[in-house]
Order: structure tokens, then sequence, then C-alpha cells
């Protein structure tokens, strides 16, 4: 029955084969039928725009788990800032340095996608009051953008030091290296905390859910 | 210069005030100009089957990290399915139920967001190899789905026991629950494996990037 209404559709698995075909399906570029009209790039702006109210949702729940692990510091009358450079293992990032991975992952996809610039972090945070202002100051670079900030993000060149001189479009760029690094960083910073006997939880990873009645 | 352009536009934070303003700007529901036609179903449909094309992606890399896991142990002589009971603190999940939770997950909600059935998994697995069958198994899960499968995703009414009959629309469902947990069980699962000595880097995370030569 589902065999037989996927007879004549194209499976899922065969539509990626190819980066090529992947966009193509998903209508970034190289489209069968190619974007015509202003149409389409409304879609994809919304799309980043969403996409970045996500991971703004996000940084605002890190500031919390940094409030927490600050507050569980004092109730054990340890120096919370301890915290910064501890790691789930030695040849990974310590905290402090997920925390700023995080926010520059954000930070610098938001900037990439959009053209505009980027304020310069330099990595000096020696406290966790001071990665709180750092997650803040990128909440509050994200709350500059507007969706249409991100009317060319799909298709711009997007390039960065450590890939010697190659490039991604903005559309693979940001579903394959922001998407899943910004989640990998903001998720190592949980789970450090977590290890390191932070009482936090499900909820607090994910925030409030805009949950019905019934 | 930016706060000239801002200054007509409504900047990013005072859109999602307000779930509702949020999901009025992005055009999933309550918008001021209602969708009108089948452009926007075609955008969200294919923007729902781009993230699950993304979700396929990092089941293939967690079924290398089970294989990475597997080697390791060979290497060192010893039983490598103790993997499935270690855990980053006593009362989070242990590596079998992160990784059964990131299967399920992205099953789970391709499966609610498609009105299509989902196969069951009773979470029996006692070792590494029978843990990748079930990631294969949701793998080809999503080889099954098409674009189209995700017509009416953004509309449907999404609930769970645990939510004791509320509910929450699909859009809201997918951006705010299935993404951020399914990117937390994942990134939870290599942690794991990091943090107890597998030999894994970023690049096995990612997965392989579509770079263009310069």
């Amino acid at each position: 029955m589902a065999a037989s209404r996927l007879a004549h559709a194209r499976p899922f698995g065969q539509h990626i084969a190819t980066p090529e075909q992947f966009r193509a399906e998903i209508g970034l570029q190289h489209a069968r039928h190619p974007p015509t009209s202003r149409a389409r790039a409304r879609k994809m702006r919304r799309m980043y725009f969403q996409t970045f109210g996500k991971f703004k949702k996000m940084l605002g729940q890190l500031d919390k788990w940094l409030e927490a692990a600050e507050a569980h510091a004092k109730a054990k009358s340890f120096d919370g800032n301890v915290f910064l450079g501890l790691r789930l293992a030695p040849d990974q990032f310590a905290f402090a340095r997920q925390v700023q991975t995080a926010c520059d992952t954000a930070k610098l996809a938001a900037s990439r996608l959009s053209g505009k610039d980027a304020p310069s972090h330099p990595d000096t945070e020696q406290t966790l009051e001071e990665l709180r202002t750092r997650v803040r100051a990128v909440v509050a670079y994200l709350d500059g953008f507007t969706a249409k900030d991100f009317e060319s993000a799909a298709t711009r060149v997007v390039t960065q030091p450590r890939w010697e001189g190659k490039t991604m479009s903005g559309a693979d760029y940001f579903i394959e290296h922001a998407l899943p690094n910004f989640f990998f960083h903001v998720t190592h910073s949980y789970a450090i905390l977590r290890h390191n006997g932070v009482g936090l939880g499900k909820r607090d990873y994910l925030g409030t859910l805009s949950l019905r009645a019934p």
C-alpha cells in the first residue's frame, strides 16, 4: 500500500545520492523547474529567519545554564569559573570554547548568509559572567535581523580559512555546517555542565514549548 | 547605517515576542497575508524534506560512530557492548537509550508530520550491532518519504502521552521539539563515545561537505 504510492514517486534516498540531486530536489538551485519568482525568495529567507529564531532561543537557554552553573557552584562553595576549563575528552574543546564556538557559529552564519558585518569577539572570557555577556551579545546581534536580510542567503558563496580556498553555497553551508555545528557546541556545553553536577533537565534544554490546551 | 535600514523594518527580536507573532512572521499560520496557494504548500514541504534529509545524513554518521566504537573495543580487547550502559551523568540516558531516542525522534517526527505509520522498535537492543540495525532501519524508513509527504506537516496537530492531552501544531513541534531533540540525542551519543576514548572528530560528526574547488 505504501509501496504502490511510492512506485511512481521517487523515494527519498534516491534524491540525495549526490549533493546536486539533493539541491535540485529541494529547489535550492539547478531545480528542474528553475526558481521563477519573488515567492521563492520569500520562501527561502523565511526558512533561514525561522531557524535563526531557534538559534536565538537556544542561546537564551544557554544563558540560563550558565546562570545555573553559577548557582550550583555557589551552593557547593566552589569557584564556578572552574567550569570554563572542563572538558569531556582531553582532545575536545573545554567548556569556555564550546560556548564561544556556539556563539560564533550562530553569529558568523547570520553574517555570512546576510552579508552584514558581525561584531568581533576575541575569546578572552575568563568567567561565567563574561561568557553570559558574550552569549547575550550574540542574541542582541541576532535581534538586528529581519527575514529580508536572508534574501540571498541560499546563493551566497561562503568560505572560511580552514577550507583552503574552497567554497560552499549558502544553502549547503547552512544545512551541512552551521545547523549541525551550532547544536553540537550548544549540546556539548550542556553535557559538560550535566557531567559535572549542574542540575539541568530536558526542559532547560528545550525551553518553553508552544503547547495548546486540550 | 544598519540602524537606518532597520528604522522602518521590524527587528528580529520584536517578531518573536510571542509564539503567535513568530508563527505569523514566518508565515506558518495566522499570517497577516494568509497562505494563498500551492506555492506555499510546496515551500513548506520542501523545508521539512530538506531537514529530514539532514537527519538521515546524521543517522548515517551515527552508524559510523557505532562501527568506530566496535573497532576501538576490538583494538583495546574489551567488550564493545559495555558502551551501551555508559552515560555522562547518573540521571542522564545511557548510550543505548541516547541512540534509540535519536532514532525515535527522527522516525516519529517523520511519521507525525506526514501521517504515515512508523515501524515499531521495542528498545530491546543489547549490542552495538543491534543498535546499528536499529539506526539503519530508521534510515530505510526515511528513504520511503518524498517531499510531497510533508504537504500538510505545518498544520497537523501533534501530541504525545507526556503532554497530557495538550497539542502542538506540526510547525511548532518540528522547530521547538523534534529538531533540537534530534541533535541533543545524536550529540550525546557522540559525546559519550568521545568521553570514553573512541577516536572521532568533527569530520565524523558532520560527514562529507559539499565543498567546491576554488
